[in-house]
């Protein structure tokens, strides 16, 4: 009846083969985890990329795709896939992390899907900077936010309405540079269970702006009210009175090998994972072997993007066959760390509490 | 260099020759924890049964072993293992945990040992009544505690002196008739690894209180303040405004299958564990599926002796090949019950906050 779940809790020595994509934690609407061997690379293959849904995935037929620019705007347009493939693009690897991930840290339970540690992954997109075509449509001077409807829609499980999901930005965050209209992950057309033909990349914010299967973008001069922005995804509001007072991501450190449980060899061990803020690029990363150990600088290894999550390692020697546990602390340049406990809050938002991953050492 | 730690984690597919006898924590002082197959059993075999050392393990052989009984007595005496075998004997099945089981659910983490779930046991425990010595030594009207002292003794890690593992119980525990000088567990000799030849077992109590090694008992006329009883082991510290001011073990369910990050069958499942407290016997466990389930009861089953662990099960549904997050709660006869989040204390005592077990359900 019981059977290991190799690829979520570890996967070190399994083959590609066997492992599946992702780890399901809601089986409808779909969501799924990036698997821990999936966390170890730099780029997350689109096959191991999360999922979060709030509706069943919609398909949108690329040649039919069409982008509406309206609101309050000087000359609204519509465009076709390959209008947009005709403007100067540019590439952005940047990380994204479900506002949910780690929900499952926190006691009391809080509300919503459980998400463990996979709900992060890093592409590399490539697509047309906002900024572009809301240069071209013209913003109103009045103009406060950008909202941007998504494709998905659905019941919500207490709602008798079929919502959409609509997400706003404020337009400083529209314009930059970084913020991209995304029809390309890892090199090959954006599949639709990652928004395709186009979504939204807002790098360094939790996912929930990157808004997918985007089909319009409306420029309003009152703050946007709609259910996904003032009734839900609420990162700020645990936040009112602390350091975070946006959708930003905060600062983590995750453990990517060992797993937890894992059983390591006495003698040497390397201890990998990866980092990430959305505030700024990630200063330095360190370890802690058992409850009460010193903290110990990793080497952060391979390139980091300036948005994309920063790889790291430390080894360290098991010299007795027992329970170790280990910890990780990232911080990023703005000089912001992790907390030792999460910041609870109803909804399990933006948990970047330390890690700890508890393992045997074996002779 | 990662392998799996099936026992620790999981253990439900192995076989018996594959297992481990326990769970290794610290190696020197040895402190290991019972494995969550054995967990399963109404007793725990003596092979399997949890360690919590101090010191190294002393061996004293049982045909020279020696019990003083002295201090403020009317009729101080020395007894030797023969003596005490002779002396009327009884049974009493209880479960003794350690007081810093479950340390690793603290956070921030708590100073010590990092014990998981498994610093538990139960034993048949047959020895004489403690009662019957005493009224033997015929105490002093002003007699206050009786203070036990076990033969393992060293320095502390950050102590000069050698010391010696010694604890006090208020008279009026020493006179209860379950507490006693054990001399056999489960039917065998007590191993040295237990505290054999002769233990001190105060049911209900935390394992602090049965002092393994036994070599003397004083009655004394002033509260016993030594490093174990006044510096070290104090449960008390954090309940001094709760619901627990003394040494008892604080109502608790565990769930022992599945195992954390276990996957399962689709279809019907088995949860199953044991739950204790040391204040009455468990009057209900219940189970809920999901963060946010309600609580449903599950069956109590096996015999459940008055100090004994209850065994308990649960079968449920897993209805699609998705995330779920299992908790179990006890509730004992005096109305105690479990809290969500664990009771913050520096040293990570008593530690009964509800478990949680994420497991993933597969087709």
């Amino acid at each position: 009846m019981i059977r290991r779940n190799a690829e979520h809790v570890s996967g070190a020595s399994r083959r590609s083969s066997e492992q599946p994509a992702r780890v399901i934690i809601t089986e409808e609407p779909r969501n799924a985890e990036t698997p821990l061997h999936a966390l170890r690379e730099a780029l997350t293959p689109a096959r191991h990329f999360f999922m979060r849904n709030h509706f069943q995935i919609p398909y949108l037929d690329p040649e039919e795709w069409r982008l509406r620019v309206a609101g309050a705007v000087a000359r609204p347009f519509v465009l076709s896939l390959a209008d947009l493939r005709r403007l100067p693009a540019r590439s952005v690897t940047a990380t994204l992390e479900c506002a949910g991930n780690g929900r499952i840290g926190f006691a009391p339970a809080a509300l919503g899907e459980p998400w463990g540690i996979g709900g992060v992954s890093t592409g590399k997109w490539r697509g047309v900077p906002l900024s572009a075509l809301l240069e071209r449509a013209g913003l109103s001077r009045e103009t406060v936010e950008l909202v941007f409807e998504g494709a998905d829609r659905g019941r919500l499980a207490d709602g008798a309405d079929v919502i959409s999901f609509v997400r706003s930005l404020a337009v400083e965050q529209a314009l930059d540079p970084d913020t991209l209209l995304a029809y390309e992950l890892n090199g090959a057309a954006l599949p639709p269970d990652q928004g395709g033909p186009v979504r939204l990349v807002v790098p360094g914010w939790y996912g929930m702006a990157s808004v997918k299967w985007l089909l319009s973008i409306d420029a309003v001069e009152q703050p946007f009210a709609g259910y996904f922005q003032a009734g839900s995804y609420l990162p700020d509001r645990s936040d009112r009175s602390g350091p975070e007072p946006s959708g930003r991501m905060r600062v983590k450190a995750i453990i990517s090998a060992p797993a937890i449980g894992d059983s390591v060899r006495l003698g040497r061990n390397r201890i990998t994972g990866v980092a990430w803020s959305g505030h700024s690029a990630i200063a330095r990363v360190e370890v802690s072997i058992g409850a009460e150990g010193a903290w110990q600088p990793a080497r952060l290894v391979g390139v980091a993007e300036r948005h994309g999550w920063q790889q790291w390692e430390y080894d360290w020697e098991a010299t007795l066959p027992e329970r170790y546990v280990l910890r990780a602390r990232a911080t990023d340049e703005h000089g912001n760390t992790q907390p030792e406990t999460p910041e609870w809050n109803r909804f399990g938002y933006a948990n970047n509490a330390i890690q700890r991953v508890v393992v045997q050492a074996y002779e």
